[in-house]
């Protein structure tokens, strides 16, 4: 294991840190809050251990997969164990443990939250809080790796390390142009949309949180309701943009490029696509029956787009909703959105593939001489990806199993318990019965938040990160 | 697709069931039961169209892999269109989906019942639904290939097709002496039970339907509540023989065969007996606190015995248990017992192998240079059985998904939706909230049952058999 070149890069995401958090301490300064202190504070201690760890170089370049999903999870778990210090050090968040829970649920762009009253929080803390979730749509190592330079075997293990879904898109053949070009694009959607909140006369600092919220695909509300007491053009626009987010970003490099035929061709786009349809208008006749389906359209849409794309917003109580309804929420909370794009889940094409594989099982025994080549996007899929996910699958499930488990000693309803883990493995945010849109994780024992906080590192980093860390072998010499 | 020969074993199916009905004829004769005549017309309809099925022996004797599955799964659903018969013509089930619901979940060693009164029923047709269970424990391919001779090329389809778990072991070159040596195990083992059950002055009538239903790891009670009435020593010996059946038979083939060291090295009944104590204990704790964790030792572990073996018997409404308690039952639920037992569920072995897979994987990656190779019982697992294992485990979670959403149209709230279809894809029986050990599943749509149906069928038939039946290119010449 090369120890030197993970505290390297560890330093940097510290610096990079301090950086980020410039812009809440702007906010805390505009708005003469308390926090200001609270900023200061974090800002130095990053930069006290940041800095000297940067100074010297790396000697050895040696740099494999392993060291890239070390140094992605122990980044991550860095992050957050500083990024929480400011809602703590205001002393907001009383307990440290759950001021860890909300910056997690931040990064990871999950959004379940243990407050019970978010708009009694100070403005640069709701700031930082919401702003946690543009940084990890995107994920911080992408982010540096955009801007530093770096060798070329770093930069491929970091990104594929973080970057969600099956595998990173061959985009560009460097790495580096790659950040840049996915760094572009988010943040060109995320002017956009901006821009369309503040058409829907949404304030300002509003847009800019439920900008942040929405780009992440996160789904930290500002609002104890969440979205529900904006405009209907507001929510429209939301729900727009919060399925553009989960789309696989190569669709939009593809469109840049104009490549419109490729762009289409994306089996996993399609499909992605379709699920929603599908389960917004079985929702809307669920809900609304066969005469108020129509008006049911908007509210669910938006349902379906908030918890597809793991965001998490809500504009309704779907807690309250027939058990079909909620149902088809659950599923395609676990579908998930793209790869490639800001949303959690197992991924759309995870799930394609995954189908695809029954479906030669089956043909392979009725017709045993023919031999059908699994492909997506005309493209064969190789045997080692294959492997990979079934291997991400299983490990999901049994992680899921193992989480609820831990977390049903807290001995709150099966719903509860089940959904609670569902909501934060796959980067949701709410759940359904006690952690449902109108409820919060507050009331968790401190073990099931530290449960659930691997959940939502292990559903962003995409578990095999946070498997290696916690796994013994790995510090064996 | 070779059809005649899937009918000339369909024909022998409807001639045993015919041989089997004769036994609860003989019950209604004994009670001087009504049900004469159904069993009498019954019995009729059987030979009627099995005789001539058999008469003419098929010409061709091509039977692949794929004949081996849709001969099962075909036998078994007809085995339960008659089946259902007694129940229906009686009068005393007036619904025949009910009747066909009732005799499904018989055969499949689930258990699960549309009845509320069970004590309603005469004494012929509730012995012939506990024998259902004894019938579908073991498989009654298995039995009708001990008993006729047969081709080297069906026996070992069919036999690989019906019988539970990853892979046939080869006990013996022979299938048709496999065959014979797993039945004579099944037979002595049933004895053995009945006489424990008669020692412990357990009505003759009962034991012999409660030893059927042990057996088989069914799990119809014939009681209302289930086998909370009968004596501590009896629900000892039921315990102790729910687990003895989830044992894979090869344990006792060994034992046989006095290779005592071979016996006691299968990892999977270690890792099953290890599964047991842990559930057992940690329910004890959970449900009866450190002082009285003694005191719940017998009761959890009769529960956790009915539950992992997917029995279904209960003693206790363990629906009213803290939520860790229920999600540990919910979690053995899904492991199930013993491979080539006559348990449902996953497997223990497969659970195993799903989880050396992933420690595979990982150490792949921790020491990128040696790949170490997957092994159960010191024996190599060939690359086709983990394909399978994954297959299988894909496809289950994908039936769970699917038929929870199905199910949820009835609007039963979350917890009763998921754990029903839980509970009918093991083979359980009873699952949590409305269908918990004191409900029952009559009050569920059509639609529902029928999906519940193909899941008991799935679950027996370990899915395959009935993905490939309802597969249109099956059907394709």
């Amino acid at each position: 294991m090369n120890r030197s070149i993970i505290l390297y890069i560890s330093g940097w995401i510290l610096n990079f840190e301090a950086a980020f958090l410039l812009l809440p301490l702007v906010v805390a300064l505009i708005y003469k809050e308390k926090t200001v202190f609270s900023f200061l504070i974090t800002i130095g201690i990053c930069l006290l251990i940041g800095i000297p760890l940067v100074i010297k170089k790396p000697k050895s370049k040696v740099f494999f997969a392993k060291e890239g999903f070390i140094t992605v999870a122990l980044g991550w778990i860095l992050l957050s164990i500083m990024g929480a210090l400011p809602f703590f050090l205001s002393g907001e968040i009383p307990s440290y443990v759950d001021a860890l829970f909300e910056i997690i649920s931040g990064f990871t762009t999950t959004g379940s939250s243990i407050l019970s009253d978010v708009e009694a929080l100070s403005k640069s803390l709701l700031f930082w809080r919401s702003f946690s979730h543009w940084i990890g749509g995107m994920g911080v190592l992408v982010f540096i790796l955009a801007i530093l330079p770096m060798a070329g075997g770093e930069s491929i293990h970091l990104m594929r390390a973080e970057s969600p879904g099956p595998s990173v898109g061959k985009l560009v053949p460097r790495m580096r142009t790659t950040a840049i070009w996915l760094y572009s694009i988010y943040i060109i959607l995320t002017i956009i949309l901006f821009i369309f909140l503040l058409i829907g006369r949404m304030p300002i600092f509003d847009a800019l949180l439920n900008t942040f919220g929405t780009a992440g695909t996160g789904g930290f509300g500002i609002k104890n309701d969440s979205i529900a007491s904006y405009s209907n053009y507001n929510q429209i626009i939301i729900t727009i943009f919060m399925i553009l987010f989960g789309i696989n970003f190569n669709f939009y490099f593809f469109i840049l490029l104009r490549k419109f035929k490729s762009a289409i061709k994306i089996e996993e786009v399609r499909w992605y696509i379709i699920i929603i349809a599908v389960s917004v208008i079985l929702i809307s006749l669920n809900t609304g029956g066969l005469h108020g389906f129509l008006g049911k359209i908007q509210e669910s849409s938006f349902q379906v787009a908030s918890i597809i794309t793991t965001t998490g917003y809500s504009t309704v109580d779907f807690n309250q909703w027939p058990t079909f309804s909620k149902t088809i929420l659950v599923l395609i909370m676990f579908i998930g959105a793209c790869a490639g794009s800001t949303g959690g889940g197992m991924k759309v094409s995870r799930i394609i593939i995954l189908f695809k594989s029954i479906g030669k099982e089956l043909s392979y025994m009725i017709h045993k001489r023919s031999v059908k080549v699994l492909k997506l996007d005309g493209k064969k899929i190789e045997h080692e990806t294959m492997r990979s996910i079934n291997v991400f699958f299983i490990s999901n499930i049994f992680i899921f199993a193992i989480s609820t488990l831990l977390i049903s000693l807290d001995n709150f309803d099966f719903t509860s318990s089940v959904t609670a883990v569902a909501a934060t493995l796959n980067n949701i945010g709410p759940g359904l019965g006690k952690v449902g849109p109108m409820g919060n994780f507050g009331d968790f024992s401190v073990l099931s938040k530290f449960v659930m906080m691997f959940d939502m590192l292990a559903g962003r980093l995409e578990i095999i990160p946070m498997l290696l860390l916690f796994s013994p072998a790995t510090w064996k010499r």
